[in-house]
C-alpha cells in the first residue's frame, strides 16, 4: 500500500481503515480510505505496513518536512510504550498551542474521551519559553535521539512555618550581608532567619540581603531603602524578583533558604517549628522572569540534580502574581 | 591590646609575637611586635584576643574594607577547621593571581613549607573566568555566608576504547541528526557510535551531528561539509567547539555519548569494549570557550549533579589545545 500526500494530510485508499484505523488507531476515516498526519504515516513506513509515501522510503520522507523525523522519534516511542496518540490540531477543538499530541490513557483510544498527556516535542536545541510549562509534558529529544520526558505542573506551594518575631533588633548592612550581633533567639532558632557566625555560638547571626530587606524596618531596626539599593547595586533586577518570590514564600508559611549549593535560589521547607527539629527540604525554587527562555538542557539539569536530592524543581515565574510551576522527570 | 592600621597592615605592639606568632600563626614579627594582615586582624577581633583597630570593634572593622567580610569569613571558617594559613601575598615570592590565601598541611604552619590549598575567595555574586580555574581551591562564600570549597584540577584524560571501524558506510542528513540504514555492527556495537532507532534491532541508527562530521568522508560515506554546515547552522561556533572536544577525546580512546539527561555536552566511557558490556560512565564534560566567565552558582550545580551520579565534572577549554579542568567539591 503506498500514500499519497494531499494538503497536510496523507491519504491511504483501499482498506487502509479496517487495517489501520479501526483495532491501531491511526488517523481519520474517510469511508474505506484514511488520512493519515505525517507523522502516522512515517510511523507505518518504519513498520513496513506501508512501503512509501509520494514514492519516498522513510528515511527521504522524513527528511522531506523538517521537524518531522524529530516528532516521528516522539510518536514511534509513545507507540512502543504501548500508548494510542493522536496530532493535537485533530484531537482539540482548540489546540492549545506548542502541544504537538494527545496522549491517550494505556488501552484507550481515540475513540475515548480521556487525555493522559499533552506532550510537546523539543529538540534538545530548540528555546522553551516558561509561558509552555504547566500544562505539557515535553518530550525532549536530545542530539543522540533519546527521548527526555518532563512533566511540568502548576503547584500549589504552602507550609506551616510561622513563629512571631521580635522587633526593632539592631543590624549592621555589611557589604552584601547583614551582620545581627547578639540576635533574638527566636529570629534563627524558631524562624529560621539567617546563619549563626559561629555554630556553637547562636549569639551573632549572618543574614542574606534578601531575608535582611524582608525583615528591615519592622524587625530590623535598618534602613530597608539602604538594603534595597545594595540589593540593586549587587544583582539589578534579580534582586526585585527574588525578595518577592522570598515574600511569597513566607506569606505561604514556607521558609525560603539559599539554594546555592544545588545551583539554586532557594530551597524550601514547609513546616520549620525548631531549627533543632528541621526536616528535609522538600523544594528547590529557581526565580524567572515571565519572559524566560530555557534551553532544554538547563530544564533537564535542574530536574535531574532536584531529582537526585530528593526534591522537586519549582520555577517561580516572578509576574504580577508569583506562579509557580514544578518539572518532574516522568516516564509515561 | 589594640592594633593600630599602618598602611597595608596592622600593628600590634606589646608582647603581639609571643602571643600570636610563636605559637598561633599569625601575622609577621617585628621584634616583639606584630604586623598582622586585616583579616587576621579581624579574627582576634572576633576571638576577643584585641580589643579594637583603629578604635573599631568587629562588625565596624568589617564594613571599613570591601571583601573583608567575605574574606574573614573563609579565613575564620579555616581556622575552626584546625589549618593555619596566611595571606597569598606574604608566603608566594609570586603570588598567584586571584589567590587570597596559602593554606598549610593540618599540624603545620608558616614556619614550614608545605601548602595544601591555594584558596581563591570568591562571592556568590562574584565572576570566576574559567581561566582561574586549575590550581586554586575556590571557597566561595554564598549569601547566608555558607562556605563551599571546590577543589579544581588539570585532569589527564585518557582511555582505551578503540575499535576498527568499516569506510563507506552510506548515510543520510536527517534534519540536525544523521540516519545510518543497516549500519555495520561495529558502529555501534563496538565502537559505541550512535543509538539504534530501535532497542530490539540495531540496523537503522541514529547519530548526533557530532558524531557524523566526525565520522563524515571516511567512515561514513556523507559529504563532511554539509554536516559542518548544518551544525554551525543549528549551534552556531559552539558546534566547531565541541567537535573539536569530540576529536580530541576519541583520539585518547574515550568514548564520548550525548550528556544532555546531566546538561553536559558529553558523559564519557574510558574503557569501551563493547555495548553489550558498558560500564558506568566516569566524566561529565562541559565545552566552554576560554573567555567563559562562570556565575558561582553555575559550578556548584554541575558539582553537585556530578557528585549526585558519581561521575567527575571536567570543563573542556577549547582553545587551541584543549586543555581539562577537574572541579570537585572538598572538605578541606
Amino acid at each position: 500500500m503506498h500514500g499519497r500526500t494531499s494538503g497536510e494530510t496523507v491519504r491511504l485508499e483501499g482498506n487502509a481503515r479496517e487495517r489501520f484505523y479501526d483495532s491501531r488507531g491511526y488517523g481519520v476515516p474517510d469511508g474505506a480510505a484514511l488520512e493519515l498526519a505525517p507523522v502516522e504515516a512515517a510511523h507505518l513506513l518504519w513498520r513496513e505496513d506501508i512501503e512509501g509515501v509520494d514514492g519516498q522510503d522513510l528515511q527521504a520522507y522524513l527528511a522531506s518536512e523538517p521537524g518531522l523525523a524529530v516528532r516521528f522519534l516522539v510518536y514511534k516511542d509513545l507507540r512502543d510504550r504501548g500508548f494510542y496518540l493522536a496530532p493535537a490540531e485533530r484531537w482539540f477543538d482548540d489546540p492549545p498551542a506548542g502541544i504537538d499530541f494527545a496522549v491517550f490513557p494505556r488501552g484507550e483510544g481515540p475513540w475515548g474521551d480521556a487525555v493522559e498527556y499533552r506532550v510537546r516535542v523539543v529538540g534538545e536545541r530548540d528555546d522553551v519559553p516558561v509561558s509552555a510549562l504547566g500544562d505539557a509534558t515535553l518530550a525532549v529529544v536530545d542530539e543522540e535521539s533519546e527521548i527526555t520526558y518532563l512533566g511540568t505542573d502548576h503547584e500549589e506551594v504552602t507550609g506551616t512555618s510561622t513563629a512571631a518575631l521580635p522587633t526593632g533588633v539592631p543590624a549592621t548592612l555589611l557589604g552584601d550581608r547583614v551582620a545581627v550581633p547578639d540576635a533574638p533567639d527566636e529570629l534563627y532558632e524558631r524562624a529560621f532567619y539567617g546563619q549563626p557566625l559561629d555554630r556553637n555560638d547562636g549569639g551573632d547571626l549572618q543574614l542574606s540581603l534578601v531575608e535582611a530587606a524582608h525583615l528591615a524596618g519592622d524587625v530590623l531596626a535598618l534602613d530597608r531603602s539602604a538594603v534595597l539599593e545594595k540589593g540593586h547595586e549587587v544583582e539589578g533586577e534579580r534582586f526585585d524578583r527574588r525578595l518577592r518570590v522570598y515574600r511569597a514564600l513566607r506569606e505561604r508559611g514556607v521558609v525560603p533558604k539559599t539554594g546555592f549549593k544545588f545551583g539554586a535560589d532557594f530551597r524550601t521547607y514547609a513546616d520549620v517549628e525548631s531549627v533543632d527539629d528541621l526536616g528535609h527540604s522538600e523544594l528547590l525554587v529557581r526565580v524567572l522572569p515571565v519572559d524566560h527562555v530555557f534551553a532544554p538542557r538547563d530544564l533537564a539539569l535542574d530536574v535531574r540534580l532536584a531529582h537526585g536530592v530528593r526534591k522537586t524543581m519549582v520555577y517561580a515565574v516572578a509576574g504580577d502574581e508569583v506562579e509557580w510551576v514544578a518539572v518532574k522527570r516522568l516516564t509515561p
